[in-house]
């Protein structure tokens, strides 16, 4: 073990995880700004100023205010937030709390700065104050969901501070993006396909391009799972399946628009299942199934029918982009991400390349078909007006809308990139990589002595009753 | 090791768990089907539909979409059929992949038959098409939960091609006895303590009856569970526990009856935990718990109360209803669960007699009892209309239901019980039961690594440095 | 070991944890008392029973019952009472099953108890009954809450009996408090940052104080975490983070009032995130981080924003209460809580001195200070009638209610501190604390086997054989 150790600390040297500078200090003085800003800018909606008894139309009900409409959407998001990718990404054997607790830690911050970000560009009312409800809590957990998306392609590479610096960049280009494509395209993109998963997906993956690393397999012993780290991460990917259809229906249209996009998000994912499992197994020896795409492939549904969620899309049409997004992302990750790793020096830890670009692209085309198929027999007189532009137009300016997010999730992970490979950020060495051990005070595995202890019974003509004392005098003292 | 490894290939040539081939065409053909069949039947209802603006009526708002009544019971509800059924059945130490992976994989499959089914026998419009909507999607989830009940007295024993099978005839059963009991009988069971649970309990035992392996102690070495395990399905339970308030009252009558089903399940579970507990307790040496009571019998409660939670069954009744399930059910895992066993040939690896089967039938005793004894003076003139039939006969009915329930999973059990005896479905040999190896790529185990470490640093005069080299090797790498 | 294991057992001779008979007994008699209790005094609430749409004015929708307004806050709720709660207290190596199990069968008894308790004193009618509903549901999960927080505090070191009879005096004397606070003085307490946290804090420290451990480092090998006990632990925090806008918008007014708790709380944790977090890095080497920390101190700004969730507290000054507390939380762990155990005796397992009683002084002060600060040109003439007094007394009120409930907290748990050192309710010895063989009975530990095998495999010159069959015959068999 010397020799191993004495490398590790040369790497050590040269790469300097100690962040005790810097993360804190990041995070009180953004911290801080936000308390400011908020202070300046952000003020209560009128449905949830305590004005509202007077303002509200006398023959309105309280039930008619909108957090009754969207505040069970709103936990679901919530929920998919930071237990649904939280612990999607607790896969690895040995980055179970950078997984959850960086996920905790970015969307914490990052949904401050969305607040305002997409207050400015939004809410921003005439007084110059930001109004916020619980319509801008679902979108600032929606601006948080691409910088998550961007998390999984860099996860165990990454050192908080980077993280927060990819956050903070990536709200901001979040706000920009979904303004031109939400107010000045007029594109309809309700459960984000386009706006969070396209963009988020490809910001992630230009950024890990940005920063490739060729001796990344110095630390290929940590890059699986373990048995019970795949069983944590089957937690995320339930919570994130679950409550998708809440995902996509919760800031459509009162009424039909919620209901049927929750329908319509319901059945596409129930359709990926079973062709993710399909694909799995018919590429494995026996048709042994991978935990891999079970955790991921299987959500790729929910992902590719986000934008035309609320469109009349039909529940088969729902069960048919299912349907071919379970098989494409299964293959992705049997096919692509190994492709992007070796050719174009893409490392996606959490494959999301498979699990959210190519599902967000499809659902943008998708979204754009739709749109430009729709018909007032279809719609209604009143249900067309969905729509900004007639149908054909609708369609194009879907498509660019597609086109914007793609721009900005490239061009804006490539810039990003560019900063965070300065050699500033306290990221950890090559061999170092995948392991809490850099940025956390992890336990020693105690689990592991009775185990040892029972062999040691068969071996009791040797001395270890000192191994048992060593080991437990390391265990880190509870508070 | 040679000799045990060269007796499990052994069997394994016998019982040939390779489903290569007839997994991914199960999957595949079967949601081919549902997309036609979805194509050809399915369509929006009209709270859904983007012509709900104009079809809805002008003084209703948008709050009155049936959408805002039921979608938070639906996503309960959605949680415990993925996350509750699917953790509870994480206990074993080693098919934790196969108690949540094959549980999501058949509800997924489930849930889309169900709404065709379903569809058919009641929401079939003039048109020849089947309206879905919140509601649809409630007994969707409703009619799968039938056939996860029957996979926990399967659990370890069946391949996840004999679960599609258990699956597909699982949901016809369940939608012809639903028919028969609700439209026919006209029965109340908002719960579904006859129609789901006492059904899918006897269906799930009559099968296993069917298969019956009297060599299953061959893999009693995984038949147990470890610490982290339980842990695991505690997250289950808690789930199911938590949300049965919502599964009892989400397709009750809109305003009280909602109201009051989830009060007395709410009840009937708190009261349910302190007798599981007391006769755990009382049946161990020093009065320890067990986990697999906690687990299960802490739920008989929310099953027993299913009928009648929508009833006046009072306050006081519902907790009188918990407190004798969760005696009955513990002493069910004690004594019936081993009786069944040894004598009846019924291996039941969850225990499902105890928490569903039983409770089930007492639930169906209670709602015919309940309904019996209704009066006007405790429903009002209104309330009474709950019941399409005088009390006396409306009891009558009820327990005619539990019987159609009885038959229905007894009957419909043994028929495919037959069916999956064919040595066609690739289910386990009986030393290889309970083992995720057969069907799932297992990562190493690499969290005993350090602890082995450890322990060699106190041997280091033997040379184990290429120990480690090997099990870090044989890990899976992601993606 | 042999050494240690008769010393271990002479220690059990004292201390005989043995609960074969009190435990039983507790559970069976009071769930029978509560069954009488219930049968003579509680009732269905006008809106959950079947007369409602008699009673119910005609021109009221249906989705204005009550069960609209607060269901699915009262699921948040109830999720992180026994998800929440109970997985934050899985932290620790051994004690998972204690943590998560015992926490399930307190709450389960208080809950009843508090509807009880909580129904003499707020909802007897004239006719001598108490009539519940989902607003009684969500004061009972709260009312437990209390009881839970004391558990943090004991965890490990108690009886489930002792905790039995902490709960039933807790939720006595939360019931009397509550009153007091509420409808004598006055006081605004939505969230129970007075009521609840501050309460049950003190009553736990207290106990704990009662209950002093001098010896408790005799099983300081279990007072750590393992690695993957931390991330159940997480489920916990995520779970009470995520739904804490619930909890403290749960029982404020219809309308607004909700909605800007909801919004209140939501900004307030995410702030404590990032300043718990740079405490935490700063005060270790390298800047690591301690889960410790990010499993409690990133809940502070829940607890302190709860009695002002719902005044006109404005998005700034919710972030700067979260930015304090999550910086005074985290300094709490580092610094106050060895202090406590070293200096007065206070043996805190779960830190709740940090976690609520601190933070729950502040949310005390912040409304008293925030009520005093209330203007109708703020809260509007009708809003201002949130308050029973004019803004000035209205202080005056809430901080005389801060000490009522710091005074029931320190005097009632003194008392049942008293009442709980009995040598009757069957303990743990000071080295058998922390440990779930006590009360559980608890399955071998098989995970460990692959590694010691892979480890044979490279030592075949030795007979080990015969350890692998010992191993597994130790495994507790199923049902």
């Amino acid at each position: 073990m010397g020799a191993a150790q004495s490398f590790r600390a040369m790497c050590d040297r040269e790469k300097n995880t100690n962040i005790r500078v810097s993360l804190p200090a990041v995070c009180i003085v953004w911290q801080i700004s936000m308390i400011i800003l908020f202070g300046i800018f952000v003020r209560y909606d009128k449905e949830s100023d305590a004005h509202w008894i007077e303002t509200n139309p006398k023959n309105m009900s309280k039930i008619e205010n909108d957090f009754y409409f969207r505040y069970p959407s709103f936990q679901d998001v919530h929920v998919m937030i930071f237990v649904g990718f939280g612990f999607l990404m607790t896969f690895l054997k040995r980055y179970s709390f950078g997984g959850v607790g960086f996920n905790f830690l970015i969307a914490a911050f990052g949904l401050q700065w969305a607040l305002l970000m997409q207050g400015w560009f939004h809410h921003l009312g005439d007084d110059g104050k930001i109004s916020i409800n619980v319509y801008s809590m679902i979108n600032a957990d929606f601006c948080v969901a691409g910088c998550l998306i961007a998390y999984g392609a860099l996860l165990g590479k990454v050192s908080p501070v980077q993280l927060m610096v990819l956050t903070l960049f990536g709200v901001t280009l979040f706000a920009v993006e979904e303004y031109i494509i939400l107010n000045l395209i007029y594109a309809k993109d309700a459960g984000g396909s386009m706006v969070i998963h396209t963009f988020g997906a490809y910001y992630g993956l230009a950024i890990s391009w940005m920063l490739y690393r060729p001796n990344l397999d110095q630390s290929s012993r940590l890059q699986g799972s373990v048995y019970h780290s795949d069983v944590f991460a089957m937690i995320g990917t339930l919570f994130l399946w679950m409550f998708w259809p809440s995902f996509n229906s919760a800031i459509t249209e009162h009424g039909d628009g919620q209901h049927r996009a929750a329908i319509n998000t319901y059945l596409s994912l129930a359709s990926t299942v079973l062709t993710a499992v399909a694909v799995s197994s018919v590429y494995q020896k026996h048709g042994k199934l991978d935990m891999v795409h079970i955790q991921n492939a299987t959500l790729a549904g929910g992902v590719a029918v986000g934008t035309a969620a609320e469109f009349m899309l039909m529940p088969y049409g729902s069960l048919i982009v299912g349907f071919c997004c379970g098989i494409l992302s299964t293959l992705g990750y049997i096919y692509i991400t190994p492709f992007l790793e070796k050719y174009l020096k893409i490392q996606d830890t959490c494959g999301i390349h498979n699990l959210h670009a190519m599902p967000g692209v499809i659902g943008g085309i998708v979204g754009a078909i739709t749109a430009a198929a729709a018909s007032e027999s279809v719609y209604g007189t009143e249900g067309i007006k969905l729509f900004k532009f007639p149908p054909a137009q609708q369609g194009g300016h879907q498509a660019g809308a597609l086109c914007v997010a793609l721009c900005f999730g490239i061009g804006g992970g490539i810039l990003v990139g560019a900063i965070l490979r300065l050699p500033i950020w306290g990221d950890p060495a090559d061999d170092n990589c995948f392991d809490d051990e850099s940025y956390w005070e992890v336990p020693e595995e105690e689990e592991s002595i009775p185990a040892v202890m029972q062999y040691n019974n068969h071996m009791r003509n040797k001395d270890v009753a000192e191994s048992n004392f060593t080991m437990e005098s390391d265990t880190r003292p509870r508070a």
